[in-house]
């Protein structure tokens, strides 16, 4: 009799956003003529711009005829696409990444999920914590987790690094080295930065140590303020050391569309190993490349058209963040993010753990949050609020909290 | 420092498919003038059809309207393709299959390499020899296949099980019992089929020994022949035993469109757990679903005229099937496949290897196709021809072989 993956066992509940919509669902069935507001889950809700719908409707177009016909993609992506990205992210930043160390995905979701298989089982991972909950959950089913510790709400071999108000939601460098070490900034959920200062802290820290930092930029294209880096690789010695994973779903929109890319500098190497080697060979063996129409459209993120067009929609959502810091502010609360990033974090009012002011939200002001403790113990008494709605729904939200 | 995952570094050389293609660009950069033809690769080369090209167009004007934009999709995939995958694919077939049992994925590639994720390390895994090398591969980098004996070229932990001439490429019911079984019908790459009845056998081998079949049935739409199963969940007991893979990539061409799905009926348990469950978690937290227009033209197969328009693909590649069927016989090979499936599997000629005859079929030829051993042990002396090449390109490079 075969046996189960048994790290799958320890995982814990469900996904914090389906726990969510379990909520949300209840309370709309038993409510049906509240209108609910959701600022909780990370998804856009503007249309992609109009330089990359021609960009698809061309693909298409290409994809109807046997001689522009496009089948099986390049292992690693499409030149046009990795060339765009090397130029555009890297190049014109005085970053070194040349496009034959970029590998085109269907997410950055897949690809923080996935990369983690590349390094030993008994590689020691530290997190922020609050984090992004697919870099422990993946950890935790490839067995580096150890057990959960129900008391502390938290797993025994994972190094949690607290990001808390008191050292402005940036973690320290632990006392224990890690292996692997997850850092996203601009942050997901907490929405702050670091410098680059204190990042080139990291790189100098991982290569003294030989650990490898995972690199989570999902969101450099909120970055408003001078000083926040863009890319590890903006820091001198990160192509020794570090990983970076990129997404075309919130700048560009692409939830629904999946295009992502990670960089692996080749002289990346751990025991005479290059990282970039295994990844394109996973890459190559568990994965068939990213749409031809989808290159395209990321493609097109690309051209000067495309650029301005991404940079409106930037400013869409950083319109909201705005109406989001001024009006909980207004309304007394304490809050931080928002301003390089499309998240907003805020303290909950006193006497509030993090779900239960999740529910008093939904109920009381049917507006959708997330909270704060579904990403680490380290959010308990927080709640997330992301800039990603539609204008308007986003004034009435604010609206209605501040009437709570 | 960090350990990279030691069993990437058992891999054997790299992907059957890099190897050929590095030999097709040496000789084709020392013989710029020759004129090769590619039937070894399982690309298809006819475009996408018109029912398709329709529904991508409307879905990528849906994303360009903030009113009809989809942001992410839901985990296991659209209900709208679920509904019509369960509809035509099974309960039309007579298969008890529902569309919650149904997760959308970006290929059955990707669900090959990844489905083993959910089953213990210790898993005693079965496949053909020949085989698609994703199953071998992707179980050497999860640890299970042991060292690779090089006297014999198999890995000493999995059970091989030969398709030979003798068995009439359909293997027998191994002595030592499996946990995890890989079959593959139509097969690639011989070709072969199995009728509902052996099908019936193997599902009860799986019952009564607690093993599981991941049944890769991609090719089902090829089939043409009376008693060939097109689905395992046409046998009796199958929804407690075994997990189904399959593909839009042959049968409608989205070989650079990327989709497919897997079905694990919820009967589905292993140790009380139920597989359907696991996968949805890894669903869940290592992938974040197809893009919204490939799963509208997903939809779009299964429209009336997307139907016919599927079937007139078929026939059209079928029709080269037959050509190189025809030619190899009249040339004097003893050839198999091609009737139920897209593949020929031919006897390479006495005195020559598989890539003996690759290199041959290349220079003197200039046609390329798959040579048999790289496919495993028991396909040494054979070589794989498809049926996916245009029908000029096909018919001239049977002339070409006839002249050999």
């Amino acid at each position: 009799m075969i046996n189960v993956n048994e790290n799958y066992l320890k995982l814990r509940g469900s996904y914090l956003f389906s726990e969510i919509a379990k909520r949300v669902n209840a309370y709309s069935a038993a409510n049906p003529d509240k209108k609910i507001i959701r600022l909780g889950i990370g998804d856009v809700t503007q249309p992609l711009s109009p330089s990359v719908i021609k960009a698809l409707h061309a693909a298409v177009d290409e994809m109807a005829d046997a001689s522009t016909f496009r089948g099986y993609a390049p292992d690693l992506g499409y030149e046009f696409l990795r060339n765009a990205i090397a130029k555009n992210d890297y190049v014109d930043r005085g970053c070194d990444i040349s496009p034959d160390e970029i590998f085109v995905s269907d997410g950055a979701k897949c690809d923080c999920g996935n990369i983690q298989e590349i390094f030993g089982s008994d590689a020691k991972v530290a997190v922020c914590d609050p984090v992004y909950p697919v870099y422990v959950d993946t950890n935790v089913m490839a067995g580096r987790a150890g057990d959960f510790d129900e008391a502390l709400g938290l797993w025994n071999r994972i190094i949690y690094m607290p990001c808390t108000k008191d050292n402005g939601f940036a973690p320290a460098l632990p006392a224990e080295v890690p292996d692997l070490i997850y850092l996203c900034f601009p942050n997901n959920p907490t929405g702050a930065t670091i410098t680059k200062a204190q990042l080139q802290e990291w790189v100098d820290y991982a290569n003294k140590n030989g650990s490898v930092i995972l690199y989570d930029a999902a969101y450099e294209a909120y970055i408003s303020e001078e000083d926040v880096p863009h890319s590890i690789y903006e820091c001198e010695g990160a192509k020794e050391c570090a990983i970076e994973l990129r997404s075309f779903s919130k700048n560009a929109g692409f939830t629904g569309l999946r295009l992502g890319f990670t960089v692996i500098p080749k002289e990346l190497k751990r025991g005479g190993t290059a990282l970039h080697g295994l990844w394109a060979r996973r890459h190559g063996t568990k994965y068939n490349g990213a749409p031809y129409i989808v290159q395209r459209a990321g493609e097109a993120v690309y051209s000067e058209s495309g650029k301005a067009e991404t940079k409106e929609q930037i400013a869409y959502y950083m319109k909201n963040a705005k109406t989001i810091l001024d009006g909980l502010k207004a309304a007394g609360y304490e809050v931080s993010g928002g301003v390089n990033a499309p998240y907003i974090w805020l303290k909950t009012p006193e006497g509030l753990n993090s779900w239960e002011f999740f529910d008093e939200l939904l109920t009381k002001a049917n507006v959708v949050g997330t909270p704060g403790v579904g990403f680490g113990p380290s959010g308990e008494g927080y709640f997330r609020l992301t800039a990603f709605g539609q204008h308007e729904a986003t004034a009435e939200a604010l609206e209605r909290i501040k009437n709570l």
